[in-house]
């Protein structure tokens, strides 16, 4: 059984197409922004320094220019960002993305996890890059890190921070700190918040410098035109960020009754971000995924994520359609 | 004065928009496939392996799925196997296209250019990374390489041929060569060929074994869904390939007589592919550009590869038209 995620594979195992498919395992935003797809020339190459993404994504996050390095998706900036600082020692606040174990095992010598749960002011090794994803995954918990930048300071950590669910919530975001803490690097997704994870275009964010050595090492025309061009729309649209928010505040509550009123789970974690983790409390994740499949209806099994076992799921956000059906499938195994 | 190939650039110092720039530099097909972009849906990730594509492209190319690496560009696919592969020495068959010597420089301890115009059958050291380019740029020279595969068996050599040029032509692919040897990596570029450089899809091709080492190490959804919907729709149109190569070759005659009838070079290329080098005699490539802006057209100055002077320049094979225009602008030279 998959974890999720693959929509295509699931769609199989149903026997139905892919559209039929509510898929809770994917925590995209249901909600895209409002814009045209304007007529994109795609035969000459791009402008390479890709100009006029930069300079909207800098006017949307506050940022400068010169402080964004853009690649093919937010994994492709994680994996070039290791490849780069080549960390003799990455430390991960797990559970988090699968990805930053990937990226750390084929360029750190060594990881260390540091359970978020349980001991979260553990000391990092000295020099280490610390990898904090905020809110978290797949908890959606928010943290205030000004305790934990003090002890990475004091370590004289490298430190990366993943902001590409904070969108979601109303939470305030550390990246205006890139200016003055050369040490510091905040990665963030555009997939997720804009409700395109076919659009492969992500961000990294940093000191000017460091931005600077990173993409002497990038490879020429990263990103597709299309991509580019259905990006700087997206962005245009200033009011989807808002409606976003507010939109998932309402889908939350209303996610958070359903699987509180279906009495499978023992434990509903708070989230700031669009999706919600549970515990089960007397089925595992791997029987709650299959009884759905009849169901048409996808979730995440947690077993895969550190610190976590076989009774942990979690459901994104959806349409108000889409948790009537949840409600009434949970419902039906009650 | 840039080398080429940013059209952007070139419109601004022209003052004039980039659709009106007339653009030698640039050795993208003019010809785009007959197809129709079907509607995508870009919203949840894709298919994860990318199965449709790859059968499309293993169809085309007459290999296996599992023969295929696909990546966000052809540059991609050689950044990436230069790190795997971290070759302890390059060698790199020069004049070649500027990425693999960027490459090699961050991920090879030594890199050693062989000129092939001077000196080709140069026995490599043992156990280097070779890299060929067949047809070669600038010059677009087919090589026959059974004399130089005997050479790199012998010196057990690592060998990396990029055929992104072939298809132009009618010569023969050494790809089918993949199964029985597990030393050779092809990378074939698909923008060229399919004149859209703004799509970022580039395959290698190797033995079913590399293929799988190479994916190991591959960022998860690396390509674009629109890309994707746009290349397997560009792979299905089947008289394209043929279409094109008949195409080029009059396209070729004609700008051949026109470089040689302005009276300004004393050498032009025998070319298998949709570019031609020429040697300046008397002005030289910088003043040629310069002289050239005035008819908004765009030419490669080639003084940036190996092995050649600020005398040479490349002129990529264009519509009927545009040779008219170029015809016109050199006459008025002279």
């Amino acid at each position: 059984m998959m974890h999720g995620g693959n929509i295509f594979e699931f769609a199989k195992s149903c026997r139905c197409s892919e559209k039929e498919v509510i898929d809770f395992s994917s925590n995209i935003n249901p909600r895209t922004p409002v814009h045209s797809f304007k007529d994109v020339n795609i035969s000459p190459y791009a402008e390479p320094t890709y100009e006029v993404l930069h300079e909207k994504i800098a006017s949307v996050y506050k940022l400068e220019s010169s402080q964004i390095a853009l690649y093919n998706g937010a994994s492709s900036a994680i994996f070039s960002l290791f490849e780069v600082l080549k960390p003799k020692i990455s430390y991960l606040y797990a559970p988090l993305y699968g990805e930053y174990e990937r990226a750390a095992s084929l360029h750190s010598k060594d990881i260390e996890l540091c359970n978020r749960f349980e001991d979260i002011y553990k000391i990092p090794p000295k020099k280490s890059l610390v990898v904090f994803v905020n809110p978290s995954t797949p908890d959606g918990r928010y943290y205030d890190l000004k305790k934990l930048f003090a002890i990475w300071k004091k370590q004289k950590c490298r430190v990366l921070i993943d902001e590409s669910f904070l969108a979601f919530s109303s939470k305030k975001s550390i990246r205006k700190l890139i200016s003055k803490n050369k040490n510091l690097y905040v990665v963030q997704s555009l997939s997720k918040i804009y409700g395109c994870a076919g659009i492969r275009i992500g961000a990294l964010f940093s000191h000017y410098e460091n931005i600077e050595a990173l993409q002497k090492r990038q490879v020429a025309w990263g990103l597709s035109s299309l991509d580019v061009s259905f990006m700087i729309g997206a962005l245009s649209d200033e009011k989807h960020l808002k409606k976003s928010s507010r939109w998932m505040e309402k889908r939350k509550v209303e996610l958070e009754k359903i699987l509180h009123d279906s009495g499978l789970f023992s434990k509903i974690y708070d989230s700031s971000s669009n999706f919600i983790l549970a515990k089960l409390s007397t089925l595992d994740a791997q029987t709650l995924q299959q009884k759905l499949i009849s169901h048409k209806i996808l979730i995440r099994n947690c077993s895969s994520f550190d610190f976590l076992d076989g009774s942990y799921v979690r459901f994104a956000l959806k349409d108000k359609r889409s948790h009537k059906k949840l409600k009434k499938a949970l419902n039906a195994l009650t």
